[in-house]
């Protein structure tokens, strides 16, 4: 035990807990997770706390280990949390969790800091979904207002005969609709905060989807002028200060002709910021265990012209590739290969961007198809 | 379980296992070690096979884990290594460990292989001694020929009245008489092998000393010329493949008018590479990983124009200050504070050398006094 050690008690064992876990060793901290089995990718990296019949017996456990509680996803128990919270610091907090795991609410806070979004409308009915059509017309995206990841629960509508499809196809429960953004590039920024109030920004990185699920990022962006890069820190900030978030938060923007428009955002360490492990001074798992445990927060700053972090998705494809490439970092989450799972992800550091999609180019194994 | 994983067995579970560990785990490796207790550095970074009164059984359950087992220390029993080798792979293998945990053996492979070391005698009486310094000459040193560390079992002769002073202190026991030798800077290099016999080498490094613990590392080692890492890479080529080693070697070196002059080697991540986590491509310890799992090796090209390696020593000292850096990154090994004990290190990475002692200034709270 060094004098900055503190035990970190994390709900979830997954990829995210698993890189929190290696960022955090070196700062002295030590790691708890709560998990399903000892198969997960943290299972091996600090003491497990295991599911039970009775769940409130085993994070009560968690929680008694701990000297602070962190998560890995946003759709983790609003309640758990409370509960949790009563004897032991959860952070982020309870509003940064309950804002962010309902479409509804976050847009809700995007409007009233002043943050541009997507119109939008929450509905609980066919009938709804079709006067919200009117209002915000098409196309546009229908989604559910919870749990959605990775393109999971969306729905695009095209032309109103699709109303109905779009409405069975998803709905029965409570969704959103939100008006289509045109946009050049989708973005995003991770910034962190301090219980001090000291607030750190990464600089905007460019991401790329198939299917709903993250192929690569570049980082930063290339081609982001510095007051684009100001706006997304003054979004920021705004949300930072009025969730009083402690720990990393993600914003997904769109970068259109009007500036930039906030899409969603997470209360957490994110995948578009995995290219910070090698490639930042700080990476966002150190600065988040920094935040939550009461340290000064580190440098963003890159520490190379420019990187690239590609995903490693459904199978673990041919990593001996990667390991014979000088400037490539191979990250491997321990999890058996499945269509459309995050397996681990490769990133890559270069000193121009020509050198950099060169290397990308190599790793074509590893792209969508 | 992906297709490159493999389970380590490390005897030992010290700060050299937990970084081990903290690089393996991103290629898909998993982790167990042999350790005394719980509270060991590496006790929370994987399966621990705890010494118990039938020490066989222990060690035997961790090579029964193991796909593959490698050690903290040359002074691991070459007789244990041998029995596990039987059923399971040991990397470095018996001879590496054999020769380099004994200084009359290790001296004898540099002469083999015409690697340029100091004059030496090995001695096990008083007579002995007093001819081994008859014929080395005077000043000398006095070392015992195995389990000495961080300058521990030595004493330097700088008079003939002083020999039996000198038997008295650490005598008693086999002992190996060193002539003095006039050199500059005390320096080192790292290499690697894999058992396909790929070789990669870091550069040389300098090593600065105090009461026979290493203080820091400078890295690159300034004002080297090509020649002269060629000549280290040379000694460290004849070493690996004399060795038939498999894993990360390291040598101390004494930079001299006459070229490079070696003290001693170490079968096993060291040190004076530990630099390398943020400094270059590929850490040593990532390094080690891929040589003994059959990966390929890594790059070990630096990130940067320069970087140091600050040991913490005694106490944990003033770490926020490290975190405040915004170059310097923490490396703490969860350990108690006690006088003489390495608790961690820090790593600089800078764009300059005169950036470099700015910051070394700035970490005077952990330099020697």
């Amino acid at each position: 035990m060094t004098p900055i050690t503190k035990k970190i008690g994390v709900l979830g064992a997954g990829q995210l807990g698993r890189m929190l876990a290696i960022a955090g060793y070196p700062l002295g901290q030590k790691f708890g997770f709560y998990g399903m089995n000892g198969e997960e990718p943290s299972a091996l990296l600090g003491h497990m706390f295991f599911h039970s019949s009775d769940d409130v017996t085993s994070v009560d456990a968690l929680a008694k280990f701990a000297d602070v509680i962190t998560y890995e996803s946003e759709n983790t128990s609003v309640e758990q949390v409370r509960e949790i919270a009563k004897h032991t610091p959860v952070y982020p907090g309870e509003k940064s969790l309950f804002v962010s795991q309902h479409r509804g609410r976050e847009k809700g806070m995007f409007d009233q800091l002043d943050i541009p979004c997507a119109p939008y409308q929450v509905v609980d009915s066919l009938e709804s979904l079709k006067i919200a059509v009117e209002e915000i017309g098409l196309p546009a995206v229908l989604k559910t207002t919870t749990e959605g990841y990775d393109g999971k629960g969306q729905f695009v509508i095209k032309d109103a005969d699709q109303i109905e499809q779009a409405w069975q196809a998803i709905g029965n429960r409570e969704l959103i609709l939100e008006g289509f953004i045109e946009f050049s590039r989708e973005l995003s920024i991770i910034a962190v905060r301090n219980a001090a109030n000291e607030h750190v920004y990464y600089p905007l990185v460019q991401n790329i989807h198939q299917d709903g699920i993250l192929r690569y990022t570049i980082a930063p962006a290339q081609q982001i002028s510095e007051a684009i890069q100001q706006q997304a820190e003054s979004y920021m900030q705004k949300l930072l200060d009025e969730l009083d978030h402690v720990g990393v938060l993600t914003l997904e923007l769109f970068e259109t002709l009007d500036g930039l428009v906030a899409n969603e955002m997470a209360p957490r360490v994110h995948n578009s910021g995995h290219w910070t492990i090698e490639g930042a001074e700080t990476s966002q798992f150190e600065n988040h265990v920094r935040a939550i445990t009461g340290l000064p927060l580190g440098s963003t700053a890159p520490r190379q012209t420019i990187a690239a972090m590609v995903n490693i998705i459904g199978e673990t494809g041919p990593v001996e590739t990667v390991l014979k490439m000088p400037n490539a970092h191979l990250h491997l989450y321990d999890k058996a290969e499945r269509a459309g799972r995050k397996l681990g992800h490769i990133n890559l550091v270069s000193d121009s961007p020509e050198a950099l999609f060169e290397d990308l180019k190599a790793l074509s194994g590893f792209m969508p198809k």
